[in-house]
C-alpha cells in the first residue's frame, strides 16, 4: 500500500511524466492515478478541487498539493534527502538550476512542432512552410542541448533534476518521428534515458502500444 | 566597488528585472550593466560569450554564470543565506515553489496581449477581435492571482521568490494601461510591490520617463 501520497497524471503529458520520474528516482511509494484526457477526466471534480486549472500532474503528498511539475520535482528533491538529484557544490548546483529552467526553451520549440500536427492544423502549402520554419527552430534548439549533453547528462556527468526537466520533451521529439541523426550526443543520451529504470517504468503507456508519428522523419 | 559580481540587463525585461530584485532583496553588491535592446547590445560579443542565446539577464557571480532568470533567483537564494526568500516549513515552502513556477502561466497570457501591440500587429478588425480574446484569457488568469494575493503576497503573508517571479509581469499589465479595476487585491498588491525598496530601486528606467500605454484602458 502506498504512503499517503498520490499523483494524478495522463499518458504522454510531459509535465506529469517529470513528476513520475522524480517519484521513482527518490524511491517513494505512491498511488498512481492515470486519467484519460480524451474523456475530459482532467476537468473532473476531483482534479478541479486539487488544481483549479484542471490540469495534470496533481501531486498530493500528505497535506501538501503541488501542481506545477517543476515545483513538484523541486519539492520532492528538497523534502526527501535520499538519492540526491542536485549537487551540493555551488557551481555544479548553479549549472543544474540553469539547465533545469532552460528546458522551457526546448519545450516551447518542441511544442510549436508537435501541437499543430497533433491538431491537424498543417494542411495547406502555407501551413506546411510555416511548420517547416518551426522545425528549423527546433533544430537550432537541439544544437544547444547537443553540446550540453556531451558530458553524459544535461548538466555534467551525473543525472539531476535538469535531466528530469528535459527528458520527456526530448523523448517527445523521437515520438514525433525525429531520429536525431545530426545529433549523436542527444541520440546516445536518449538511449541512456530510456534505459534508466525511473524512465522505463514510467514511459507513456500509449507510446509503447502505438507506433511513433512520422512527422519529423528525414527532417531531424 | 561592487564585489566580483555583475548583471547585464535591459530596461523593461521582466526576466532581468527579477534578478535585479533578488540582488537587492539579498542586499548583495553588484555591478549593473544596462544594455540597449534597440542597439542590439544583447547580441554583442560580450553577451554571447556568457550566454550563447544572446539574451539577458546574464548574472555572473565569481566564476558562476546563470542566464535563466528563475535559476538565477534560486541560485542567489540558495547561495546567500541572509534575508531568506523561501520559508523553511515544508508546506509553506511547497506553496512558494508552486507559485514561483505557476507564474509562467501569467507570463504567457500577459505576453500574448503585450507582444502583438508592441509589434503593431493589431490593425484589422479580425486582428482586433483575436487580440480581445487574448485579453479575456488574461482576465481569466488574473482571477487566479486575485485570490492568491488575498493574504498580502503571492504565497501567504511574506514576500518570497514567488513574488519576484510574478512581480515584473503583473506590473507590465499596468504598463500596458491595465487599471486592475476588477481586481482589488491585485491593485493593492501592485502598490505594495511598487513601494518595496528592491522594486522601486530597479523599476525599468524607461517606464519612469515615458507614459504608460493605453492598450488595456477600460478593458482590465
Amino acid at each position: 500500500m502506498a504512503a499517503n501520497r498520490f499523483i494524478i497524471w495522463g499518458s504522454g503529458s510531459g509535465p506529469a511524466w517529470r513528476v513520475l520520474i522524480a517519484l521513482e528516482e527518490k524511491q517513494l511509494e505512491y498511488e498512481s492515478r492515470l486519467i484519460e484526457f480524451s474523456k475530459g477526466e482532467h476537468k473532473s471534480t476531483e482534479v478541479l478541487a486539487l488544481n483549479p486549472r484542471g490540469q495534470v500532474p496533481v501531486l498530493k503528498d500528505g497535506d501538501v498539493v503541488v501542481n506545477e511539475s517543476l515545483a513538484a520535482v523541486q519539492y520532492l528533491e528538497h523534502t526527501y534527502s535520499n538519492n540526491p538529484l542536485v549537487p551540493k557544490d555551488a557551481k555544479s548546483r548553479a549549472l543544474v538550476l540553469q539547465r533545469f529552467h532552460e528546458a522551457s526553451n526546448f519545450i516551447a520549440k518542441a511544442t510549436q512542432v508537435g501541437y499543430p500536427k497533433m491538431r491537424n492544423l498543417v494542411n495547406t502549402p502555407e501551413e506546411e512552410a510555416a511548420w517547416l520554419e518551426k522545425v528549423e527552430e527546433l533544430k537550432a534548439e537541439l544544437k544547444f542541448w547537443e553540446s550540453y549533453v556531451a558530458g553524459g547528462f544535461v548538466a555534467g556527468s551525473e543525472f539531476s533534476i535538469a535531466d528530469i526537466s528535459l527528458a520527456p520533451f526530448l523523448l517527445s521529439v523521437e515520438r514525433y518521428g525525429g531520429e536525431l541523426k545530426d545529433f549523436p550526443n542527444l541520440k546516445k543520451y536518449a538511449e541512456t534515458l530510456k534505459a534508466r529504470p525511473s524512465i522505463a517504468k514510467t514511459f507513456p503507456p500509449h507510446w509503447k502500444t502505438s507506433p511513433n508519428q512520422t512527422w519529423l522523419a528525414g527532417l531531424i
